[in-house]
């Protein structure tokens, strides 16, 4: 991660943060605006990656051991000389590099992004695929949005439901429990339907019940049927 | 979005930027510490989604009209009693509900997240795959991170190179004004190699060179040879 020319110290310490939060240790940054950027109190969880960040008076010298060098930008129509990918592409790209050698990541300052001379140093350049009304992110939010692509996994992407619900014999015993129920209430004798109780199973069906519900739901109507029953007893 | 007990307006305002660069315009805002958050700075391109924000006394009003509650939480290991999704297969759910209905993405305050109670009235939790040794991310960087996923595009993550290398024409002109100058510099007298077109050509092709330069370096190579033979006429 280097960072070209950043005006606001804080901003510093949200990027340090955000590569914490995503397990990049190497921060190096190039003529900042405020010599004291080390102490910005937004590098919360972060001050010892932002206490070893390394400075460096131009771009050559910070990404020299580097042997991919990626510009950011939020531009797309300025005369771009360097191939432009979105960053779902791009980080990809990345990621398949990091495995053997260094990547070096390059912001440019919250006002004027890298310079041409900056962006002479890229291979290529990104952009995160933000809206045409709003292109301009906050620093430290495109950071945390980059490193994050970077690190994403697309195998947890399809993650499966896990298989949680309740089974066919559980659902089928809250079944007959609800029809007691509504006998119980007269809500089955006001209305007369032929398939009443075919009606009544699919709609619990529908309810996708959750495993550790199914005892629960059970207990609730038991005890509504036992009290309307044991209601009705003196009465009758 | 909904942002419950938030404390920094900077952080509102933050959150107000990230919705706005990924397209996203209802912002709710249930009991905020600091009451005057509609003037934060940080919402750059965002005062008027800011301005419309809706305000709610409770998490339960702010959700009413949507179908989907999805609640954020770094913990991992709190009793939770909800499922806990992972931000990739989280967000496409996200997404699929987005096409039909309305999702609340709640977040809790910088300092407690969400509460038991925020919590209940969530369908299941979601967290970014942050590292175990710093899990807490920034307010407004987890905003714009869990935004950027939804709004994700996976098509474009599989966009191939576009094929802008130079042509096998192109590249072997190239090769030949290079052995030219080769000649021409000495090189080759001084190195008596049996396959050494063979190896240039290769040498020329691990390149990849760009369609765009090829005239260049065709240009180039043609000045150099004219030059050391324009030279070499008056001595010999």
């Amino acid at each position: 991660m280097v960072l070209v020319a950043t005006r606001n110290p804080l901003n510093i310490g949200a990027a340090a943060r955000a590569m914490s939060n995503f397990g990049f240790a190497r921060l190096r940054i190039v003529n900042p605006y405020e010599v004291a950027f080390r102490e910005a109190r937004s590098a919360v969880g972060a001050s010892a990656l932002l206490a070893n960040a390394e400075e460096y008076k131009n771009v050559a010298e910070a990404v020299a051991d580097c042997t991919l060098v990626v510009g950011t930008t939020a531009v797309r129509h300025r005369e771009l000389q360097h191939p432009l990918r979105r960053l779902e592409y791009g980080a990809r790209l990345i990621r398949k590099h990091l495995g053997s050698s260094r990547v070096a990541l390059l912001f440019g300052s919250e006002k004027f992004g890298l310079s041409n001379e900056d962006l002479s140093h890229c291979h290529w350049l990104m952009r995160i695929p933000t809206c045409e009304e709003n292109i301009s992110m906050n620093l430290g939010q495109a950071v945390a949005v980059c490193l994050y692509e970077v690190v994403r996994d697309a195998k947890f992407a399809a993650q499966p439901e896990k298989p949680k619900t309740a089974t066919a014999g559980e659902v089928e015993r809250i079944t007959r429990i609800l029809l007691d129920a509504m006998r119980a209430s007269g809500y089955l004798n006001r209305r007369r339907i032929s398939d009443v109780e075919d009606r009544i199973r699919r709609l619990v069906r529908r309810l996708n019940l959750p495993a550790r519900d199914a005892e629960v739901w059970l207990g609730i109507l038991r005890q509504i049927v036992w009290k309307m029953r044991s209601e009705k007893k003196p009465e009758g």
